[in-house]
């Protein structure tokens, strides 16, 4: 690994997939700064379009940088234990009964100081950024009272921050305070709602420490009422929203989503084509999680003909988590992603470029065009479908953030 | 990473796995050359213990390296556009038509050169061996001619050749002439048989290319009287035999090899309560295959319970492969043992260490105790379960190939 600052760089006769598609020839691609500044073919190549460039790179295939739009990375404490239990016979109501479940996550988050989460969080973040990663969401919600999620928030913010020890990559913080019922608010999910409403929110917005508020919104979390309070709260702050919704029931919570200009709706493999229908007109991204649906046995395909046929843009993200989906590598989900959902290869590296990048609502990132960042994958591939077809890490030859190359495999390839 | 040689090291503690279960206590671990010479609790350590050592290494959980004991690792071509065409919606007849499948496969592995399919290889093994494999069994099987069977078989020992280009692994392999139908044989799978008895078999016992000899008995491949004149040919020539088995129908082709002494049989879906009876009396390995279960979205589970209950070891592998599993990660393996298969934690490391070896009859490797082969791995973890728990690269701190350490990370760490 090594770490360049050069300012104007240039890849040649590279296969590009630039967000949304292959292109049919080789690409020349530049790089000035921070930015993309140029994107022609191999074949008609000038030697101006090279002035005042170091040639970078050759050949292989480049994608934009991955965009892990759905993760829980900030958390305390480890799962392991309880996911041995559970493969040993221990019960699931056995289980709670010790404390375990999502609740033991929240006491070992509260419990922890903001030094020791951000240990944890970090190797976490590495490996996500070297598998291609330079654009992760990370989500609160393992807090849930004022003081704990505006920690886990700044967090995810100084992971994002090298200058203190975080990593060259771009995070997008999202508080999800309505995320479970805190054992303080026990009976009472309306009285937490209204301290989501009048405190967590107004808080993080003042702190700018939230790009966006997400809820739960399932039977075993927060009804569609809760929830439209909650949307309502962050608009009024000024922050985007999105929603856990559709993912073992089917209760409306990505139509309300939808109504009210999400961003994204997430999981949704309950989404009936009325929920559907309300996304397509709204413009709003299914985030599809393979992850937790093979983690946790979900049968329950995502609608992803009825995604298809409305023209719903389809992300996909490895909810990384300690309950759910303990998984920390986005190239994985372009597998389970085709595999399990039968998204087409294209269609899986989309959603973890271009389409998770509008999930977050970043215009100026996902794609390869002039004038978007420099965040950029070179891979040791031929062809883009590879890295679906095959579960292979160390493809990654270089890995390009903010016109800076972060990684660096292989030169000997080149 | 870098490469030592240091005649005796010594490792405090640390957690250990010893192939089959974690010590209860932290351990000491002693290294002379390329054996272990020294496993002691932490608690009672003596000076007298560490003579002669420098201390590689302090902390983490010390496994043995791990052993994928089933791969089809040499191939030539891809099937990524296959792959996509299937997603696409193209179907299985169609496909078929245009020449895709194994034999699309077979066509490429013949037409390539040794050194492109040596070439061709070694990142896939170098997946692998950065994931923390020591030991790594390779199928022929893509030739189905005598030529192009050894030639496989001969690029797999290089493959573990450092000084001709390949990697620090111990390669076993294994001559599955008996794979597929080659097309010069259509409608006359005995006389291919005969072919795979006659030439092949004898031809790789006295090149020396084969440790063993595996068959694929199924409705589409090969009957179990046809396996079962493999089976005795293999053994007139002193080779171990292995049979893929049970995977898509229950022919017997489990009890037939068990009854002749196979190491193991593989897949066992399919598998019935006299075939795991047969295996256990035989102390024949079941190796469980979950990429291919995932890839193939089978949903008949092989029958863990009754395996557990008549003592059958329990190995888990990669099964990396063009057509049925693409995946060259075997801690991915680990995850997806637990998740699809419901091994226990312990399970799936033991099927990746003590009991991966045994299915490729090492009784030198698989496990931490003195007078073992010195092949290890030091994890970035604090319990066992976390391997199989969490999917995340790059956990691996040191890699220990016969007294050699050939990967070192987080040094700072220790
Ligand atoms: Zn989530
Ligand atoms: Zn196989």
């Amino acid at each position: 690994m090594s770490t360049q600052n050069s300012p104007s760089m240039l890849w040649r006769d590279a296969t590009v997939f630039d967000g949304l598609q292959t292109l049919p020839q080789p690409m020349v691609v530049r790089v000035d700064g921070a930015r993309i500044t140029g994107l022609w073919p191999e074949a008609g190549f000038a030697p101006a379009q090279a002035e005042g460039c170091v040639e970078a790179g050759r050949g292989g295939l480049i994608t934009p940088g991955l965009v892990d739009c759905h993760t829980h990375l900030v958390f305390g404490g480890s799962r392991a234990d309880e996911f041995e239990q559970r493969l040993e016979g221990v019960s699931y109501a056995e289980i709670a009964r010790a404390g375990g479940g999502i609740l033991s996550t929240v006491r070992a988050t509260r419990a922890a100081s903001p030094d020791q989460l951000f240990d944890a969080a970090l190797p976490r973040l590495q490996a996500l950024v070297d598998d291609g990663a330079t654009t992760v969401e990370i989500k609160s919600g393992y807090g849930l009272a004022l003081a704990d999620e505006l920690k886990m928030l700044r967090i995810a913010r100084r992971l994002g921050r090298p200058q203190e020890g975080g990593l060259p990559v771009r995070i997008v913080t999202t508080l999800l305070g309505a995320h479970a019922l805190p054992p303080e608010f026990a009976g009472d999910a309306d009285g937490y709602i209204d301290e989501v409403c009048a405190r967590m929110i107004p808080a993080a917005a003042a702190e700018g420490l939230a790009d966006a508020v997400d809820v739960f919104c399932e039977g075993i979390a927060f009804s569609p009422a809760q929830c439209e309070r909650v949307f309502e709260a962050a608009q009024r702050h000024g922050l985007a929203i999105k929603a856990h919704a559709e993912q073992l029931s089917s209760l409306g919570g990505a139509a309300l989503a939808a109504r009210h200009g999400a961003l994204s709706a997430d999981h949704i493999e309950y989404l009936d084509e009325a929920g559907v229908q309300a996304m397509a007109a709204a413009g709003t991204v299914g985030v599809l999680l393979p992850g937790a649906f093979l983690t946790l046995r979900e049968t329950q395909l995502p609608p992803v003909e009825l995604l298809r046929r409305h023209g719903v843009p389809m992300a996909l993200a490895t909810d990384a988590n300690p309950g759910s989906s303990p998984m920390f590598m986005p190239t994985l989900m372009l597998n389970l992603g085709c595999t399990l959902f039968r998204l087409t290869p294209r269609e899986a590296l989309a959603g973890m470029t271009a389409h998770g990048a509008r999930a977050l609502g970043l215009a100026d990132s996902g794609r390869i065009a002039a004038g978007q960042r420099a965040d950029l994958c070179v891979w040791q591939a031929g062809h883009s479908a590879e890295l679906a077809y095959a579960v292979q890490p160390g493809r990654l030859r270089q890995r390009v953030f903010g016109g800076r190359i972060t990684h660096d495999r292989f030169p000997e390839a080149r």
